[in-house]
């Protein structure tokens, strides 16, 4: 390490999932680009497993090494074992933060893998920078955002209305550094570019589908607040996607509690089935993720990216269950109960509808830069204090 | 069991120090006595340690069963051991909570075991009752107190101000349920009777202090967020009392990071100069613990029981350093920062001074109850949603 | 519970996964049958989990009550997730252990899962009964099996062999009560019985496989001590097996470090070649896979059922690799290196040769009564003290 | 790091303990010395607590740096909390050993953090060589011995019985490489060398103690096996001091379970006789151990070390209860139940005698060079394989 290096702030990012990374990419560019930041990369959750398509050789294969993993979930698929797992990961989090030493911890998002981590960093008195707080969502994943928010020293949320709100729950105006979500930055550059080779056919296992005919995005995580509900929400989304019979990619589910519920429903209409029109994929890269969701006819499901970044493209989406209630959305979403006719209603609607306009609701291209700068910018502090008092509420 | 039995709310009451007991007894008291209510006690942290004077068994010999005990704290007294003390405790209360399946559990305050109960709970879709919630300090507990109140669905502040703090944070008005510290239940029913017989000689070790007598009362543990500052801190504050040199009882700190630092300066003080007017004390009953507040010429430390408990009784205190900044506080209180010669001057003003009024800020003596039928009435529900939304600022 | 069943002695079986249900199955259903004895059945391992069927499900239909369920698998699927597995392992049977509170612990096997449960017990001052102590094997199976012996009171080992290795290690001769595997037992029973209704099309997926016709097994589990070569090894098998084009029956691996691996390259395998000839299968009743074992004409891997098992039945055996060296065999067993010109030779020498003799070598078919008869008449004790001390050795 | 650095072997010594640190000390010198060794110090049990005087201190101040410490004593002084220990330091080490990578791991007796070392080191193919295996004791720590050794790839027993013991369970000859426990080397050199300013004034608490005058050395343990009655026999052994009141020094036990039960009868002893007699002390350097080891009139407890370590000076040893029963020992110790009577006949007996003739039973003065001169000629490997198997038993 030479000198000039010891004297860089050092920023650990997490990565936790697939998602995360899409998102955050541009950000660890802008880190490791900055001339006063070293980057840092810590990977957990599903990163490094081998199951899920260990998203991590991604990483490095960009270019980010690898700086410390985390293996931290626990078998089961059931609350207790996603409980346990927070747990857990606050135990080798602890690890890490103490081994790595970073000057501040930067994390996205509202999954219990990244409020293992926040526990960790805050009660090792690590200065914390959050992106995607106060936003509003359904599933465990509403209450865990906001937990960790009131841990976070700094903010960076994706839209006006999230920072408002972080404002109001009472963080101080001037820990809001940076507004607007990362993936937007891939967005903007995939829509100026041209579209990538075909590649669908070397990932995964079923039908053969061209991203340049007209196929559907299907991805359905549990609703962990629902469980055991989940095998009944996706045998209604399975009856949907029958009952249409157009080509479709389907991404295997996250590895929240009730995923292993959900799986099995998959894999056993799979056999039962043999439909001719699926094909289930493990694992995208960022890129690759984001052509197929800009290319999809309609997306389906309840994944936070058919809220968010499909709005960059205007990709149609149909909205099944509560999983995303309360989020700030555009006009490309129709949300519809998790029911066989109510979906296919919805996908039948959005089918005759089209593209819709893209939309800066989520970020305007330029997010990772500024998330940057703030953060070799910003005042690294350990004490908090809620925003109230003082301000004539009553405290003294 | 009998038939009756299984019909009744379980609402399982969580203890974490002798604290927690002191506050939450007439709350125990108040369920078990419901008729529609059935208690269970769950002790943790350092209520089952043979050396912090396992406070469990004083519940038990008030009546009140133990139906389970969690043993997570991990040796160390160092923000990673505090921190993985928080990882352990997730595992350990996911299981306790998985086998007593309660229909709410209700925890108090702000420590970090009570995080660790409420995140197993929340991500074992357990409705969670919050007492004490909305209020401000420093510390690690500030952002845990705000955190635990982003995974709670019903609340319990103590103050008015807590409450309002509370609904600018995005919890709905309809979930604050009562306001009212329950310690004052117990101090109102104190002011009421005589004084106890004297007994502290039959506790602690070393000097005699008569309680019918002029007395300090000392409570200091860590500030986390400052680690590495405590043994400076305690050796100012135990200089202040050799100059003050007055018969004083002094508690052994909390478990916090940085408690064993404050131990050993004792022990070598007391080693070293083995002085006549200290006795060292290392549990005592919530209601022994008031008389003594009560009894007290002064109160010097860090205890936020110093803050609330003492302003029922109008006890002069000389509060030390920041770990109770922000928080709400009565005329009784004399702030100073951790300065022999600021601690020394606080005391002599206080001596001077003495008995303040007492003040209902934290209490009316009827919080209990209150809570009680709360308890009973209230709707446990799993999905939080931030109260925000809806009202026009956006969300749809 | 009534006054009589408090008296029983409480005898609390370990099962942590298909192959120990599979062997343990008599001895649960003599313990159940025992008028002195209460079962307490504790599930671990991959028993409760979704994505390896859920074991457990089978032994509630059989009639077994299931008193406690352990979630102690790490994902990850590499050394240290297999190491960290052990250590909460450790953890959670402590609860478990300390909850229902058995006169015997009783456990087979040298797994990974059955040490943390030996550890977990040894340490609660529990007396630990040990099933198929004293075989010799590879993997790190063999250094655990014999750590679980040292801690173990009372032994059960399957062989002769097995019992004087015991001896020999220090084990008291009066503490091995039984010699046998239970598994026998069902064999025995099956040997006498008709042949069970074709069912294997009903469960897995891939080709059909029609049970009174020419047909391979195949179960291929990782060598933990030889990690990283698992891909190789499982490359060889399946280029072996291709050459072959029988019809063949596949069990996807254990959950040992290294099963991801091999669990990816019979998937990619599967899905670039769409073998004709193979069917996959996740999980099968105990008395299915005795019925397939015995059915086959063929068994070619490395799971100690080969070698055990098949001994009962005569099924001819290809033993691939290492992870069984050492362990007592019978004729039947023709070991070969883990290369795909090695395992295409054993097949065709084995199905040249046609099946053989049943053997004795591993039970009669009696044990579980015999073990049963010893845990109800067994002194329990502590304080274990290797064997040789006083035997002129030069203890004193 | 040079470059001929990175070709020594990497040797990574566990110290757990005080005690473990007295023994490999020397060891520890002698591969810092060795030119194709490099030195790992990987601390954890009571080395890093500040409660237990934080031994790894004298470490580093004696010029070893700390290349890894482990927090992993679960607060409860009960079996489950010890039990978990086990648990969470299996977890722990896993991390360290990845980390650290070592190409052997060296580990020292029978203590419960030694094994959780020894499983995840095991689990994590690394080459394990074990100082103290083949001894007999009692306590948890006989069983715990055991497994070690059969998951220990190398062994370095101290007395030539432990050897023979080795060889008979099983472990193969060749890997049986040094004999003599290296605590000798540092009682031979303190042989040689005149006494020591006298020191116990300055640390502890209590009477003064002088090292040139007749005195007593204590130290009790719990029988974790005996769990429960260790206050029985702590009262009993503090009731025959007082009856001999003689200048005594008295150490504070250890961590495992029942500890917190002696050490509060100390406390509640101490502050109800305040005895004239008695100095407390919590920790002391390996030197000032042995001086004071060897200085004492009698020792009285039941340390590993009044059998061994005393058995080079000739120091009287009355052995109270049942925690070294079975262990090798010289005629210098008088065993004795732990009862008072039996106590004082035992210690008038010794202070009658006086000093033994010094003895080499457990040790000539040459041991660490030897073992060092072993660790860097030995061959590292993983796979193990019960000795007996080919030696005309039966195996195949």
């Amino acid at each position: 390490m030479a000198m000039h290096e010891r004297q860089r702030r050092k920023i650990c990012v997490l990565l936790v999932d697939r998602a995360n990374y899409g998102r955050l990419k541009p950000v660890l560019r802008a880190i490791q680009d900055h001339e006063s930041l070293a980057l840092q990369v810590l990977v957990a959750g599903t990163m490094p497993l081998e199951r899920f398509g260990r998203a991590m050789d991604i990483v490095q294969k960009d270019g980010f090494p690898i700086d410390g993993q985390v293996l931290m979930e626990l078998e089961g698929s059931v609350p207790i074992s996603m409980a346990k797992s927070v747990g857990f990961g606050v135990i080798e989090f602890s690890n890490e933060f103490q081994r790595l030493d970073p000057d501040v911890v930067l994390l996205i998002g509202d999954r219990y893998e990244a409020l293992a981590a926040t526990v960790a960093a805050a009660f090792l008195n690590k200065c914390i920078a959050h992106v995607q707080g106060g936003e509003v969502s359904g599933s465990i994943d509403e209450s865990t955002r906001h937990a960790i928010s009131k841990f976070a020293h700094y903010h960076f949320p994706s839209t006006r209305r999230a920072a408002d709100y972080l404002v109001r729950m009472g963080e101080h105006p001037q820990t809001i550094l940076a507004i607007g979500c990362p993936s937007g930055d891939i967005a903007l550059e995939m829509r100026r570019s041209s579209p990538p080779v075909d590649f669908l056919h070397s990932v995964g296992s079923g039908a053969h589908i061209d991203l340049a005919h007209p196929f559907l995005l299907v991805v359905f995580h549990p609703t962990t607040t629902e469980f055991g509900d989940e095998t009944r929400q996706i045998d209604e989304l399975l009856a949907a996607l029958e009952a249409v019979a157009k080509p479709t990619v389907l991404l295997w589910p996250n590895i929240d509690a009730g995923a292993d519920h959900i799986s099995k429903r998959i894999r056993v209409f799979r056999d039962r089935h043999a439909p001719s029109w699926l094909r289930l994929l493990t694992n995208l890269s960022p890129e690759n993720f984001l052509h197929v969701l800009a290319a999809a006819t309609c997306a389906i499901g309840n994944s936070s990216s058919f809220v968010r970044d499909a709005s960059f493209f205007g990709t149609p989406v149909v909205l099944v269950g509560d999983r995303q209630e309360g989020r700030e959305r555009g006009d490309h979403v129709i949300p519809v109960a998790a029911n066989r006719a109510a979906i296919v209603a919805g996908i039948r609607a959005q089918l005759a509808r089209g593209h819709y306009p893209p939309s800066t609701l989520y970020g305007d291209g330029h997010a990772a830069q500024r998330i940057a700068d703030a953060l070799a910018t910003l005042e690294p502090y350990v004490q908090k204090r809620l925003g109230y008092v003082g301000d004539g509420g009553g405290g003294r």
